[in-house]
C-alpha cells in the first residue's frame, strides 16, 4: 500500500451492519469462545453469509470453512465485509494485516492479552493493532470486547452467554421496531448483563456494543454511528475511561441536540477505582469532578448502580418526548404509607410534592372514600383505584397545573388488575402530555412489565429509581434547553517548560486580555515604594515580586494597610525578611497596590484535567474554601446563565447572595470575570498550566470585585 | 367487671402463638375480605381449632359456624384466644367487648373505618376500641390492620394475597429453624410486599406483623415480644409514625444489646410525607431529623427503599454474628469494570479500599493471570476463578490484614458455578469470620438465592445496596460497641405557661446546676454601670435586660468593648435607644460583662422535639450556622466520647481541631459544657421548653469556653 495515500475513514456501516462476515478461529468445540461466537450467530438465524475460517478443519458447525480469509474470500466472491477474530492474541496482528489486504472493512477482535495485560508483550502487540487500523482506515471493536449483538437483526457477533443462551425473543414481542435501547459498554460483562437484566423486564433493546481495549472504535465513536442509525432513542453506557475529550464533546453535543438521552455509569468516582481501572484497561480514570462537570455540562446523566441504569433507561424511553416542565411530582397511590415514602423519594432527589389546588382536589375528592386523600399524595385507596383506575387516577392528578410529572405507586405483581382498565391504560400511557414513571412494592410479572412498556407508563421496583429518574428528566430537560456549547480546551499542553509568574507579570498577562484590573506599580527601591503609596490616596499593599516566590506570605513578603508615611521602612523590613528566609530568590521588586474595600471572599482559577484540559474553578475563598471544600468545577463557559447557575451551586452563594441582612455581592461583576477568564484561557489553552485568583473579592452590588492576588503556571509556548 | 380491679397485662402470646381462634365475620365468598381471611388461614393448615362466627351461616368454609362468640366458646369448650374480626366498623367495639367478656384475651381488627378516616365518628369509634382494649388489657392488632403471618406454625392470620396465593412453602426449604427475619410494618401493603419481595429471593420470614392504627398493640411492642420468642434474628421494619418515645427507647435498647438489628424504613423526611402520614394514620410524624439522631444513638439502620430494605437484612442475617472491626473493604471479582465500580460504592458509603499487602498479595498472584490484579481490587479473572473458585478468591482476599470486610461482585445467573465450589462454598461461607456481601449484575436464579443463604454469602443485585450493607453493619457494630443509654427526658412538658427568661436569670438558673459561668452584675443606673465596667479590668459588653426582649441586638440593646470610661454615657444611650424601639419593655437594668477571648463560634441548644422531648442541638456559630446548616441533633448525652463524635461530624468541625495552622479550641470543655447541659436538662425536662446558648465561644485549648448569651424558655413548674 502507498504510504502516501490517506487512509480511508473507517466505516461503522460495514462494522454493525455487514453484508458478510468471516469468523477467524471458529471450532466445533462450542464449550470454548471461538466455537459460542459462531454459535450464536448461527442460533439466531443471521441472514447472510458467514464463513468460518480455520487452518485445518474443513467444515465447523454445519459450515464448510476455509484456511486462510483470502480462500474465504475467494470463495465468497468477494471479501466478507466484518472479520471476527477468535485467534491467539500473537496472531492477531498478522491476521488482521491478511483481513485488509484482502479487502475486510471491519473486525471485531474478541481475543484478550493485549493491552489490558501487565507487561511488555501485550502492549506491545497492541500497538501493532493500533497501527494496522490506522493505515487501513479499519472499523474495528476491540481487542478484548465481547462483541456486539444487533438486535434489528437478529445479529449475536458475541460470544456473551446472555444471547447465545436466550430463550426468549431477542426482542419483546410488543415492540415492532426493533428496539429502541442501545448500550454501549467498555465492560463485556456489564454491558451484556443489562441487556440480560432489561429484557427480564421487556424493555426493547436495539443494540449492545462492548468496546474492549478501544483499539480502533471507541464508545463514542459506536453512538455517533448510532445516532446516524437513527432507531435508538436512549443510549446506556458503561464507561470506564473516556479517551478522547473532543469526541466525548462532539458526540455528547450532537446526542443533546438529537434528543437522544445518554445515561451513564462511569467508573472512577475513588482512588481505588482508578488503581483499578489503570490495571484494567490502561485507562485514564480522569478526575472524578472534572467528569462530573463536563456530563452536567452535556445533560448526561450518571448513574449509580446497573439497575438504576436499566430503570432510568426505561423512563427516559417512555417519557423522553414529553419531559417535565418544572419540579412539581403528582403522587397517585393506592397505599397511604407507600405514598409518603414516595413523597420522601422525591424530596431527597430534589423534586417537589405540592398540595393540589382546589379544583383539582374537587376532581378527585368525587370519587374518594373517607380515608383516602387528594392532597397530594394522592392517596386514591384500594377503592377508588378499583373505581375509575389507576389510569383515571393518574389522569387527574396530572391534570394539576402545580403537577409536572408523575410518580405513582403501585401494586403490579399481576397484570390483571390494569387489564381491567383496557384501552384506558395505555390512552392514558401514551396521550398523557406529562411524564409517568410508577414504582410498584411488589414484583412485576413480565406480563405486567410489557403491558407497562407498551402502554407508555415506566414501571420500576424500586423507589427511588423512579425518584431519581424523574430528577434526571428534569436535569436533562433544563440542560437541553440551556445548552450552549462550551468554549474549546482542546489543545494539547505546549511542549516547553512551565514557568512562575510573578503577580505583576500575571495581573498584566491577563489585564492584557480584559480579565482584572492592572497591577499597581513595581517599587525597586525604599523611596519608589513611597511615592507610589502616596499616590494611592489610601493605604496600600506591598507584595514581594518574585518567580521564586509563589507563596509570598510564608516569605514575609507581604505588608497590607501600609500608610504613605510608612511605606519606606516596610520595604526595607520586607526585603530584608525575604531575603533572609529565601536568600536565593531573585527579587523583582515590590508591588505596591491600594488596599480593596471588603467583601465576599471567593475564588476563581483554572485548573487542567489530564483528560478534558483546562476547566474552571470556583469556590468560597478564605479558610472556609479548604474546610468546606465548597468549590465547583466546570467546562470553560461562555454563558453568563451558566455561570451564574455554577455561582448558585455553591453552599455558600447565600453570602453573596445577601445572607442574614447582609450587602448583596456584585454578583454580574464576578460573572463578567468568570467568563473572561474563560475566553482567555480558551484562546491561550496551550499554554495555561494552571491559574489561581485567591483572593477574589466581591464587593457591594454595583462597587465590582477586586482579584487581590495571581499565581499563574504558564507553559513556554 | 369491676372497676377497681387493674386491668390484665396484654397477652402477645396468645395474639401470636393462639391455642385456638374464631373468625368474626368470616363467610364463603372469597373474593371478599371476610372470607379471604379464614381461607388463608384453612389454606396453609392451621394446627389449632379454628371457629367461624356469623349472624346468619351455619357451616362457612367447610366449618360448623357460630351466631356469637359466646356460642362458639361454649362449642370449643373454652374462649378461643385470638378473634379475628373482620366485621362493619360501628359493630366492631360492641363485639370487641364481648370477646372480652367471654375470656378472648387477643384480637386482630382487620376492619378499617376508625382513626385513619377523615370525620368524628372514625375517630370516636377508634376511642371506644382504645377504652376496651385498656380496660380489659387486651392484645389487639389494629383497627385497619391486614393481621400477621407466623410462619414457623404457617399459621396466617391474614387476607394478604402474597400469603394467601402463596405457592411456594411459606419458609425456603433450606431453612429448618422456623425463619430467622420478621417484619413488622405499621402499612400492610408494605409489609406483605416485604414478604413477597424477599421470599423470591430465598430470604426465611419468621413472622409478619402488620400493625395498622395501633389502638393497642404497637410495632415496638410487637418487637418486645419477638425478642422474648426469641427465634428473630434481624427485624424489618416499615414505620409511619412512632406513639411512644419511651417504649421505643425500651425496646430498641433491648434489640441492641440482644445484638438483633433493626433496619427500618421511615416515612416522613418530607413536609409532603408528613401531610400524607398525618391524613393516612393520625400520627404525627415528628421532626425527621430528631428520629435520624434518636436511630443512629440506638443503632437503627435507616434505608431508603424496599428493595434495600430487604438487601440490608438478608446481609445482617448471614454476618450478624461477625460484624467488621473496621472499614476496610476487599473486593474480589472476575470483571475488573465490575470491581472499579464497587470500589465507588464502597468510598460513597464512606468505605475503604486499601491496597492488599504485599504477603496477601503474594498468596493471590500464584493464581492470577497476567491480566488479573491483587492489589484491590482483587480482579481474579474468569481464568483464576475457574481456578480456584469465588470460594478460594474470597477466602484469599479475607486473608489481608487490611480487609475486615468483603463486598464482592459475581455472575450468579446460575447456580452451577457456585455448586461447582462443592464443600468449599459453605465452608468459607459460614466459616470465614469476616463479613460477606456479593452482588451479582445478572439475576440470580432462586437456585442460586437458596445456595447463597444457606451458605452465609450475602447476596443483591444492586451494587449500592451492598456496599450500603455493609457501611451498615459497620455503623451497627459501633454503635454496639459504643452504646451508653441518653439521658432520660420523657417528662411530659409542665401544665404552665411559657415564660422567656432574661440572659441574666437564664445564666443564674445554668450556672447554679453547673452550666456555664455566672452572670455579670445588673446595672439599674449609669453609676453602677461604670463601677461595673470599671471592676472588671478590660473592655464590657453591656446587655439590655427584660423579658419582653429576647432579640437584643435588633433592639438596639448591645454595646460591646465599652470601656470603662464610656460606661455610663452607654448605659443612658442604650436606654433610650431601646425605649424608643420597644416602648412598652419592662426593663430590669443592664448586664455588664466582660469582653471574652477570641475563639471559635459554636452555638448548643435544646430543642424540644414533639415526639422524642427536649434534645441535644451543637453546631457552628455565626453567620455560618445558617447559611451551611452545620448542625447536629442528639438525645440528651450522658458520654464524653459521644458528645465529641457529634462535634466530629459537623462540617466545620476542622476549625475547632486547628485546620490551616490555627489554635486548637478547647473541644474538651465544650464537650464538658454539652454533658452539663444535657444533665441540667434531664433533670428539669418538664420545665425546659427550647434553650439557646449563642454564641458559645471555644478558645484555645486550655482557656475553656464562654457562653455570651443566653435565652432560655421555661414552662412554669
Amino acid at each position: 500500500m502507498n504510504q502516501m495515500t490517506p487512509a480511508p475513514k473507517p466505516d461503522l456501516r460495514a462494522l454493525f451492519d455487514p453484508k458478510s462476515i468471516a469468523v477467524i478461529g471458529a471450532s466445533n468445540d462450542t464449550t470454548k469462545i471461538p466455537g459460542m461466537t459462531l454459535e450464536s450467530l448461527l442460533k439466531h438465524g443471521v441472514d447472510v453469509p458467514v464463513c468460518p475460517v480455520h487452518p485445518k478443519l474443513e467444515e465447523v458447525q454445519g459450515l464448510k470453512a476455509y484456511p486462510t480469509v483470502e480462500a474465504a474470500a475467494q470463495a465468497m466472491g468477494a471479501a466478507p465485509e466484518l472479520a471476527i477474530i477468535v485467534i491467539p492474541a500473537r496472531a492477531v496482528p498478522d491476521m488482521l494485516e491478511s483481513c485488509a489486504q484482502v479487502g475486510v472493512r471491519a473486525a471485531i477482535i474478541i481475543t484478550s492479552g493485549f493491552a489490558e495485560e501487565q507487561g511488555e508483550e501485550g502492549a506491545a502487540l497492541q500497538a501493532r493493532v493500533v497501527e494496522i487500523i490506522a493505515r487501513h482506515g479499519l472499523a474495528v471493536l476491540g481487542p478484548n470486547a465481547q462483541g456486539y449483538a444487533n438486535f434489528a437483526r437478529a445479529l449475536c457477533c458475541t460470544f456473551s452467554p446472555a444471547v447465545r443462551l436466550a430463550t426468549d425473543p431477542l426482542i419483546p414481542e410488543w415492540c415492532e421496531d426493533g428496539g429502541r435501547i442501545s448500550v454501549v459498554a467498555q465492560s463485556g460483562a456489564l454491558g451484556f448483563s443489562l441487556y440480560d437484566t432489561g429484557r427480564l423486564k421487556e424493555l426493547p433493546y436495539r443494540f449492545v456494543v462492548t468496546t474492549g481495549n478501544e483499539a480502533g472504535v471507541s464508545a463514542f465513536d459506536v453512538v455517533d454511528h448510532l445516532l446516524d442509525e437513527g432507531g435508538t432513542q436512549v443510549f446506556v453506557m458503561f464507561l470506564e475511561g473516556i479517551r478522547d475529550a473532543a469526541r466525548f464533546r462532539e458526540v455528547a453535543e450532537r446526542a443533546l441536540r438529537a434528543g437522544k438521552p445518554l445515561v451513564v455509569a462511569k467508573v472512577g468516582m475513588s482512588a481505588a477505582a482508578e488503581r483499578s481501572a489503570a490495571s484494567h484497561t490502561g485507562a485514564l480514570a480522569g478526575s472524578w469532578r472534572a467528569n462530573k462537570a463536563m456530563f452536567d455540562a452535556y445533560g448526561v446523566t450518571l448513574v449509580e448502580s446497573h439497575e438504576e441504569l436499566i430503570d432510568v433507561a426505561a423512563a427516559f424511553m417512555v417519557n423522553r418526548h414529553r419531559l417535565p416542565k418544572g419540579r412539581g411530582i403528582g403522587i397517585p397511590t393506592s397505599s397511604g404509607g407507600a405514598g409518603g415514602w414516595t413523597a420522601d423519594g422525591c424530596a431527597a432527589a430534589g423534586l417537589e410534592v405540592p398540595e393540589l389546588e382546589p379544583e383539582a382536589r374537587a376532581r378527585i375528592d368525587k370519587f374518594l372514600p373517607p380515608y383516602g386523600s387528594s392532597i397530594n399524595p394522592v392517596d386514591g385507596t384500594a377503592q377508588a383505584i378499583g373505581l375509575i383506575g389507576n389510569s383515571e387516577l393518574t389522569r387527574l392528578t396530572a391534570l394539576s397545573e402545580r403537577v409536572h410529572g408523575i410518580v405513582g405507586v403501585t401494586s403490579a405483581i399481576n397484570a390483571a388488575a390494569f387489564l381491567k382498565e383496557g384501552e384506558n391504560f395505555p390512552r392514558v400511557g401514551l396521550g398523557l402530555e406529562k411524564p409517568i414513571c410508577y414504582w410498584s412494592y411488589t414484583r412485576p410479572s413480565r406480563e405486567t412489565y410489557a403491558l407497562f412498556a407498551k402502554s407508555g407508563w415506566a414501571l420500576s421496583t424500586n423507589l427511588r429509581h423512579s425518584t431519581r429518574a424523574m430528577a434526571a428528566m428534569c436535569a436533562y430537560a433544563e440542560a437541553k434547553e440551556r445548552f450552549r456549547p462550551p468554549l474549546p480546551a482542546d489543545a494539547p499542553p505546549a511542549p516547553g517548560e512551565i514557568e512562575t509568574m510573578t503577580e505583576r507579570e500575571a495581573k498584566a498577562w491577563l489585564h492584557g486580555s480584559g480579565v482584572g484590573g492592572a497591577p499597581g506599580g513595581l517599587a525597586t527601591s525604599a523611596g519608589e515604594a513611597a511615592t507610589l503609596a502616596a499616590a494611592l490616596g489610601r493605604p496600600a499593599a506591598l507584595k514581594i515580586q518574585s518567580p521564586d516566590i509563589p507563596h509570598k506570605t510564608e516569605a514575609g513578603g507581604v505588608a497590607l494597610g501600609v500608610g504613605p508615611e510608612a511605606a519606606a521602612a516596610e520595604f526595607d523590613a520586607m526585603l530584608a525578611r525575604v531575603k533572609s528566609r529565601a536568600p536565593d530568590a531573585a527579587i523583582e521588586g515590590v508591588l505596591v497596590e491600594p488596599m480593596a474595600p471588603a467583601g465576599a471572599q471567593m475564588l476563581l482559577g483554572i485548573t487542567r484535567d489530564p483528560l478534558f484540559g483546562p476547566m474552571l474553578l470556583v469556590g468560597a475563598g478564605g479558610i472556609y474554601a479548604e474546610v468546606l471544600d465548597d468549590v465547583a468545577l466546570s467546562p470553560l463557559l461562555d454563558d453568563e446563565a451558566a455561570a451564574l447557575r455554577l455561582l448558585q451551586g455553591l453552599k455558600t452563594w447565600p453570602l453573596l447572595d445577601g445572607a442574614r441582612g447582609q450587602a448583596k455581592a456584585d454578583v454580574p461583576a464576578l460573572v463578567t470575570l468568570m467568563l473572561a477568564l474563560c475566553r482567555f484561557v480558551s484562546d491561550n489553552a496551550a499554554r495555561i498550566e494552571d491559574i489561581d485568583l485567591n483572593p477574589v473579592v466581591a464587593h457591594e452590588m454595583g462597587q465590582g470585585v477586586s482579584v487581590l492576588d495571581a499565581l499563574v503556571l504558564r507553559r513556554a509556548g
